[in-house]
């Protein structure tokens, strides 16, 4: 079996959702939960970005979490030089790729890229880090571009690179296939995967890229990013429960609830209605056809078992819900 | 170009989320919005339900929209009886295939299934009327079951079959393929697909079911409907767009937000900030690199252009929302 891990990036990529403002306390918090739920890496923003975020990445790396916490660096020597001065497990870099970005972000041909970041992946290997390397916007990149980029960083030694789909276009099939070329090109680096959501299928695309070679897949909880966001949380973790059981050993899915619901505190709002598992009518069953079937026996319109969750269903009866039935 | 048609069931999947209690004027308005949308089908509850449905619908059908009312009615000679007494354009019948639904729902054996429905249909068809039979939870039926009773059906002159994933376990590629052989096994009938989302993918698996060969796709407004609902409209919507802009040539695209409004204001909730194009952030632009190069050019980070769908984009500076920007 290969070994999936997840990254979470509500500190990272979910600050950086227009409706996120977290508080120091509860980035804290967020860190607990997702160590408590069993988030293997936790990713935080540059430290060089302020310094509140040095200082609350220090206090993230001082609570001693399991989860690991990695720093998303831009490839700059400042920047990586910062993040190497902070206890942090490891730096995740990221550099854009496509045409759009070389042209409307940093303006950069592709050899500089490489130049860029050669001399940082061997820094962060020489100060015996973790580090990654990411092409952003990897699904808009031409083919022959991302792979002289992924060449030199996996000779310059990054332990895993990254093709994010930053901007939401890609497809489930696109995704399976671009990250089984990476898989099989370099079988010797991880690969991680992240999902942006504006046309829909961040959570198809993720679990795309896990069937495709990934063993790194990017979430935030209640799915909060850029723009309308990535892949939630507990849709992978609804994924993974129905396909592929085993990758759920170490979690304790009991505390995902509480997790989502911190967040959505945080937030000022509620769950979203649509949230796997977690939303609050995801056990509710309202049509008469369907609650019928659902006393007689869950499974006739439930694959997921709220019990596994620390979670009850609801049942309508009569057009009002009346009562909340124990699991059974 | 195969031809797509879009199904909104908001008024009958969509009564069916917990969160959902629609007044009659309720009911009407989102209708006339549907259509000015340009959804070609409006699903609505069975007139044998009440006789408030009843008069709702023929309310209904007085609007003389161009969107065609179709009634989703049990394989039962009253339920049909009753539609027919309504000037609906057509009727939707379901019946459940799979063992879970048979053994806890209805209880009934295959060859039950087919001679229920294949007297009700050959009624239908000779009153003139559209008609469509859904195997209810196709995708945890056996597939030797699943045939049987499709090879029925159109034989006994249905429209269009109906391969609906009632429990969201499917996964894109299932999806595909299981409608692929149904596309290839009845070249002469119609097909539609229904997706829940209760793993995250409803909107990838609809996709998937349209590349296979489905020519009918259902959805409701923000994804309403039992448990955490199904494929919302602007979700596959937004995946037309990109990915085969042609089917969305009748459609008012600049209409869809209001509707989205309207219905978000009906559930006395907002639209959930994940949902595609209708976010209030799906154009809101936060972390700096991203804020400079969308400034310099939007395409940097956005493939849907607001301004298609009437809306603006929305830009942070020093880590507050400054202003709206004109679409550029
Ligand atoms: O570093 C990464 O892989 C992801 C960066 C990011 O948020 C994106 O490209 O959308
Ligand atoms: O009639 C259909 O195809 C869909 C019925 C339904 O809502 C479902 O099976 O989830
Ligand atoms: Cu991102
Ligand atoms: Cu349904």
């Amino acid at each position: 079996m290969r070994r999936l891990t997840l990254l979470d990036s509500t500190l990272r990529e979910g600050e950086q959702f227009s409706g996120a403002f977290f508080t120091h306390e509860q980035r804290v918090n967020i860190a607990r939960l997702l160590d408590a739920v069993g988030v293997p890496y936790i990713e935080v923003p540059s430290p060089i970005s302020s310094p509140e975020t040095t200082q609350a990445i220090h206090e993230l790396c001082s609570l001693n979490l399991r989860s690991r916490i990695i720093a998303h660096v831009r490839c700059v020597e400042a920047d990586v030089q910062a993040a190497l001065d902070t206890p942090v497990h490891g730096v995740n870099l990221f550099y854009g790729t496509s045409n759009e970005l070389r042209s409307y972000s940093h303006g950069r041909p592709i050899e500089r890229i490489i130049t860029d970041s050669v001399p940082l992946i061997r820094k962060i290997r020489e100060a015996g880090r973790y580090v990654r390397f990411s092409a952003e916007d990897a699904f808009r990149s031409d083919i022959v571009d991302l792979l002289m980029v992924f060449d030199a960083v996996v000779e310059a030694g990054v332990q895993r690179i990254g093709l994010p789909d930053s901007v939401g276009i890609a497809t489930p099939r696109q995704v399976e296939r671009l990250i089984r070329i990476c898989a099989e090109r370099y079988p010797d680096v991880g690969i991680e995967f992240h999902a942006h959501n504006d046309t829909g299928c961040a959570i198809a695309n993720t679990i795309a890229a896990f069937e495709g070679g990934a063993d790194c897949l990017d979430v935030t909880v209640l799915g909060i990013g850029e723009r309308n966001g990535i892949a939630s949380l507990s849709g992978i973790i609804s994924q993974l429960y129905i396909h592929y059981p085993e990758q759920l050993n170490e979690y304790d899915l009991t505390r995902l609830m509480e997790l989502d619901q911190y967040v959505a505190s945080c937030l000022n709002t509620a769950i979203p209605f649509n949230m796997p598992i977690t939303s609050a009518y995801a056990f509710a069953h309202k049509a008469g056809v369907h609650t019928k079937a659902v006393l007689s026996n869950p499974r006739a319109y439930e694959i997921l078992d709220p019990g596994d969750f620390g979670l009850s269903r609801s049942i309508t009866v009569g057009s009002r819900i009346t009562g909340r039935y124990a699991v059974g």
